[in-house]
C-alpha cells in the first residue's frame, strides 16, 4: 500500500532514504500565484539542520534545495512543485554492520517483518531525514497561511524533565527568538540551560533524551475542520503522530482535560466588543472538531533517541541473542531539530482544511461563481 | 468537504443526526464470505446504551439495527453493508431553548460559524448518538479479526482521578468480565466503586467528569502499518481523536516516554524459542509506525462531558452576554459507554491496515495470484 | 476493496441490491443552504421508472425515498444526507434458476470469481436498480448546479442504427420536452417512432437493442477540471463508464476526431463583445482536460440489454455446457430509463470538480477568507 | 485542488513542464522485491522519443532516466521510487510569441482562465512531455505484471482513415515487432506504409493527424475489477482520457455494441477442457466492471496535434481578434509515440485493481495470514 502521501487538497508526497541519492517531496494543490523561490524552502531547512549543536549527529549535510518545477516567473502555477535535496555526506560503511541485527527501538525488525528485506543503511526510509521533504512542503504551506495572516509557530516545552515554567501561558510572554537561536529549542534562556546540562548529563551517561513540543496556531478563522472523521484535532493528530518518535499528542489541557470536572473544564462564551471570544482555551481552539477562532495548541510527546552508546541486548538475523554497540552519527536528543517539523506538519494540515472548508455553504460558492 | 467517511479499504461512511430520523452506516469493502447477521451487531449496539446506569443519560432508546444490504445467505457478498438504527426517543422540545445560544465545551458555536446554521437538535450531528455508525461497524471488523485470532479489547482505566492499580499489567491480570457488567467498564470491581462514589460527588455538585479508557489488541502480525504518513500509530491517533470528547492519545509509555531515557525506553529484543519477542513493551507494540508483533496498547484521554446542570455564563447568538442552565438527558461521564466506541474505532483501523498490507511483497502478491 | 463510493468533495455512496431490503445513496461533502425536500429526489426518480412503456420491465416498484438525514428546516446542513428507497415487488423466484448457471453478457461468472459466490436475484449489485442512488445523488447535483446557473441535460441519441438527424445541432433545436415524455427519450418525435418500431420488430425476434445517449452541460465556466489525471473528461469518462451497459464514451467529436486533420478539428477564439468564444466546438468544451466556456458535450454508448428470450448457450457452475432461456421481467432496450442516470453521472462529477476549483489561486483564497 | 497522482494502491505522482529543470514521477505502493534498475525505464522512454522518425517532433531529447529512491540490493524496497528526467534540449525563445495568445485546441486558454497565468513555454504542464513520468511508472507496473505473466500490448490502429486490416483479429495475427520499429506503430507493414504517405500529405499541406492505438491484456485473471464505480473498465477510460489529445474510449466492440443487437453481442460461455471460456469476446474482456478471463481490449481515439503550421484565427491576451501562424518543434501526428503511454497507463490501471482485489475474499485473507 502506498503510504508516502499527506492531505487532500494540498497533498505531499515524499520520497528518498538517508544513504540513497536524495530526499524529496511533491506538493501537489499548491494553490497558483503565491510568490516562491529556493530561499523561502531552504530558510525552513536550515532550522532542521544539525547545525554546530553538540545535541545533534555530527552528519553534516548541505541540505541544499532545489526546486524542479511548478514555479514561473518566481510564482507557483498551481501544478506540482518537485523538491530536491541531494544527500552528499553519507558514510554507510557505518551502518554495514547493523544489516545482520535489528536495534532496539528502531524500526530495523518491523521492516524486515512487513518487506522481506531492508535498505539499512542510516534508518533507510525510516531515518529523520525524511522529514526534510515535510519541511520542505511546510515552508511552502507556512508562506500561503501568512498570506492569511495565519502563524505557527513550535518550541520546546520540555526535554526530560526539565519543563519550560507556565507552558499555557500566551505566546506573547514566551521568548521565541530565544528558541530559535539556543541548541534546546525553549522559549525560556534559564531552563534552556538546565536543559542543556541535563543532556549533557546524558551523554557522559552515553544514553539519550526525549521531550515535549508545543506548536500554536494563531489566528486561525472559526469554522475549519470538518465534523466527523475528518475534525481538525483527528487529522492533527495522525499528522504529529506520522512523525517519528512521537509516541502521544494532545490538543489544549489534553491529558489534564481528563481528571477535570466539566465546571472548570468548559471554556464560557463572552462578547469582546462585536465578537465572540472564549474566556479560557482549555479546548485548546477546537469544539466539536472545527476551530473556535482562539488559539489553536497542541502538544507532541517525543520518547528517547533509540540509539545510544550503550551495550544493548537484541537478537540477530540469524535468530541468536547478542549483544550489540551501536556506532554512527546520532543526536542525543532529537527534539530540538523536531521543531520545524512539528510545524511544518500542523502547517500543512491546518492549510488543507482551510482549503476543505471553502466548499462548506452554497452562498459562498454563489458568492465565488457568480 | 467531504468528511464522514473513514478507512482505505475497509471504509465506513456514518450518517445520522440525533433527533433525526436515524443513524446509520454503509461498511464498503468488507471481504466477501464472512458469516454476519443483526445479533453480531446488536450485541455492540447494546454495549454502548445507557442502559440502567445512574450515570447515563436518561434518554431510553431501543437502538435495534437493521441490516439492508450486502448479506446473502447469511454471509458478506463483498458489496456493501447498509445498516440503520431509527431514532424514536426524540424529545426535541428539550432543545428548543438552545437554539438560540452557545452551550460552552459544546460544537454549537463551530456549526454556526461553519455553516452558517445548525440542527440544534440534541447536538445534532455532533450527537453522541454518531457512533452508532462506528460501532455497528466496528461489530463487523471485530468479527473479521477474530477470523484472523486478532482480538480487541477496551476498558476504562480512569475516570477523573480513580485509576486502576498497575495500568501496564498484562490483560490476564485484569477483570474484563466485571468491566462488562459494571457501570464504570473498569476491570477492577474495587476502583469501579470508588469511581462510582466520584461520580455520584459530581453529580450532587451537577457537575461531570472525564477519564481514560485503554485499548489493547492481541495477536496481531508483526509488519502491519506503513512508514511513513500511514503509520499503524498515526492512523490509531486520527481514528481516537475523531471520537467526540477524546483531547489526547497515546501508544504505549506515550506520555511517560518523553521523559525517560532511551536506555530504559528501548524494548529488548529476544529470542523466545524459534520467535523474536520483547523483553518489555515501551512502544506499545508499534516501531517506526509498523507493528512488532507484541501487544498493541494504547489510550484515549476523554473531557468531562460539557452538558452540566450548574449555571454557566455564555452568549447567545443576538451576540448577547448570558446566563444558561442546561435542561434536557445527559451522561455526568461518558467514558463507560465510549468503551465499546474505541474498542470498535480500533478495530476498524487496525483491520482497513491489515488489509493494505497484503500487497507489500511480490512474493506474496505472487502466491497469492500464481 | 471498497469502490461504492464516487467523488472527491461531493462524494456519493451507493448501497443495495436488486432483490434486497432496498436501495439507497449517502451523499457527503453536499453544501449547507440548499432547500431540498423529498419531491426535489422524486422528481428525478421517477424518470428512471419504467412506466407503462411497454419496451421496459414489468416489475412496478414506486421507488418512494426516505431522506433519513442531513436536513433541517428545509435546507441542507453540510452534513451526509442519507436516503432509502425500499424494494417492494422483488419476485425472488424468478431468479433461482440462474443462481446455477452464468448468463451470457452478465456479471454472473465474474461475480462468482472475484467474491466465491453471489446473490443472484436479479442481478444483485449489478442489476440496474443500484443507479436508483445514483439518480438521487444526481437530483441533488444537478439542484445545486442550477443555484449556479448551470443546467445539465441529457438524451436518447440513438437506439440501434436509428439516430436523431444533426446529432450536433444547437441543444435549442431539440425538442427535449418530446425526449421527456415519449418512450424513447429522443427529441424528435419522427425519429422516436421509428425507433419504437425497430424495438418492437426487435422484441418480436425475442432480441433486445443498445443505443447512445448525449449529454450536454450549459453555462459552465472556464476553468473547470485539473490539468493532469483529474481532467474533467477523464472524470466524466470514469463516471459514464461505472453505469452498467457502457461500453464507449466521447467527448465533442470524439471518435470522428480521430480522423480529422488539425485543421477542420482546431476551434478557433474569437472575441464576442468583450468575451472570448469558439468558433466551433469539436472540442466539446474542454480543452486540455478544463472546461473552456463553451456547451460540454458528451456520449455514452450503450450495449443491447443482455438479458434476451431466445435460446443462448452457456455453462452452469458444474462446469457443463447447457441450453438457457432466461424469464423474469427485462427491459428489451435500457437507454431510455438510463437518460437521467447519464444526466446524474454527469451533474455529479461536474459539481464535484467545480467545488475542487475553488482552491485553485491564492488571490481567490485571500478573497474568501479575508 | 491536486490532481498529478493516480492509483489506489500502485500510486503513482507526476510533475513536472516542458520547459522546466526537468519532468519526473513518484511511484509510491510498488511492492517489495522486485528486481529493477535504469536500464527497465530507459527502455520503455525511448520508445516514446522522437527518434529520427520525420512524423515526430525535431526536438532532440536524451531523456535519460534516474532512479533517486526506493531501489537497495537491485531491488525494490516497498518505500517510494523517485524517478528524474533533466530536460536538456529547452529552447524557450521559440514559445515567447505565444506568451501573449491563445492557440487553437491547445490549453492555454483554459489554463489562464483556471490559474491565471501559464507557464507557456512549450505547454508547460500540459506538454507531451509530461507522459515520461506516466511512462517511467508503466515500466515498472509492466514488469511488475509479467511476474504474474500478464502482457500490455499497445500498437497504432489507425492514422486518420488509414487503419490496419481486421482490428478485431487475435493479437498473434499481428506483427508487433514490425509495429515496434516502424514510424507508424502499425502492426502491419503495408498499411503503415500507406499511413505514411498520408503523413506525408498532410505534412505537405501543412496539416496534422489524429488516429486510433489499441491495447490488448493477455492472460488478466478472472475476478479484477469493483462491480459499481471503480470498474476496471471505468478505471481505464478514466487512465485513457488523461492522456492529452484523447476523445473517446472504447472496450471491446464499444461502439459498435450501441447499433448491435443482444443476440449477436452476448458472448455465450463454454467449457475449454475444464475451465470456462467464451466463445466470442465482443465484451473486450469484461463483465459487470469486472474482468472474465478473456483477453482485455481497449481503444482511445486521439485527435489530430493541434499545432499545426497553417495559419489560424484566435485571440490575444489584450482581447483582439489576430491571425497568427505557429512556430516550433511538432509532431504531425502524435499517435505513434503515445502507444507507449496507452500501454503504460493500461499496465498502471490493471495493476492497481489487481491489488486491489487481493482483499475480495475472507477465505484468501486468512490464507495469507494465518
Amino acid at each position: 500500500m502506498s503510504g508516502s502521501t499527506f492531505g487532500n487538497i494540498f497533498k505531499i508526497t515524499t520520497w528518498g532514504e538517508s544513504h540513497g541519492a536524495g530526499i524529496g517531496v511533491v506538493v501537489d494543490g499548491c494553490p497558483a500565484g503565491l510568490a516562491l523561490n529556493e530561499t523561502d524552502i531552504q530558510t525552513f531547512l536550515d532550522r532542521r539542520k544539525p547545525g554546530d549543536s553538540r545535541y545533534a549527529t555530527q552528519r553534516k549535510e548541505a541540505d541544499s534545495v532545489e526546486i524542479l518545477s511548478g514555479i514561473f516567473e518566481g510564482k507557483t502555477t498551481g501544478t506540482p512543485i518537485s523538491m530536491l535535496v541531494r544527500n552528499t555526506a553519507q558514510r554507510s560503511s557505518d551502518y554495514s554492520e547493523i544489516a545482520s541485527y535489528y536495534r532496539p527501538g528502531h524500526a530495523d525488525y518491523t521492516f524486515d517483518q512487513k518487506y522481506g528485506f531492508r535498505d539499512y543503511r542510516g534508518g533507510g526510509r525510516s531515518s529523520g531525514r525524511e522529514t526534510i521533504g515535510r519541511v520542505a512542503a511546510g515552508a511552502i504551506a507556512s508562506k500561503l497561511l501568512a498570506m492569511l495572516d495565519i502563524t505557527v509557530t513550535a518550541y520546546t516545552q520540555a526535554i526530560g524533565d526539565i519543563e519550560i515554567p507556565d507552558a499555557n501561558c500566551p505566546l506573547s510572554q514566551l521568548d521565541i527568538e530565544e528558541a530559535r537561536n539556543n541548541p534546546t529549542g525553549m522559549p525560556n534562556q534559564e531552563t534552556s540551560l538546565r536543559a542543556e546540562a541535563y543532556l549533557q548529563e546524558c551523554m557522559a551517561r552515553m544514553d539519550s533524551a526525549g521531550g515535549i513540543i508545543a506548536c500554536r496556531v494563531a489566528n486561525l478563522p472559526a469554522g475549519i475542520g470538518e465534523p466527523v472523521f475528518e475534525k481538525l484535532d483527528a487529522n492533527l493528530a495522525k499528522a504529529i503522530l506520522s512523525i517519528g518518535a512521537v509516541k502521544a499528542f494532545e490538543i489544549g489541557d489534553g491529558i489534564q482535560a481528563a481528571s477535570a470536572n466539566g465546571s472548570t473544564n468548559n471554556d464560557s462564551f463572552r462578547m469582546d466588543g462585536s465578537s465572540i471570544t472564549k474566556v479560557t482555551n482549555h479546548a485548546g481552539g477546537v469544539l466539536g472538531g472545527i476551530s473556535d477562532g482562539s488559539e489553536l495548541l497542541l502538544r507532541a510527546y517525543f520518547k528517547p533517541t533509540p540509539s545510544i552508546f550503550q551495550t544493548q541486548e537484541t537478537v540477530n538475523r540469524a535468530g541468536e541473542n547478542i549483544v550489540i554497540q551501536i556506532k554512527g552519527r546520532h543526536d542525543p536528543v532529537i527534539v530540538p531539530r523536531a521543531v520545524v517539523v512539528v510545524e511544518s506538519m500542523t502547517a500543512i494540515t491546518v492549510l488543507d482544511m482551510l482549503l476543505q472548508n471553502m466548499t462548506a455553504r452554497i452562498d459562498k460558492i454563489k458568492q465565488f461563481y457568480l
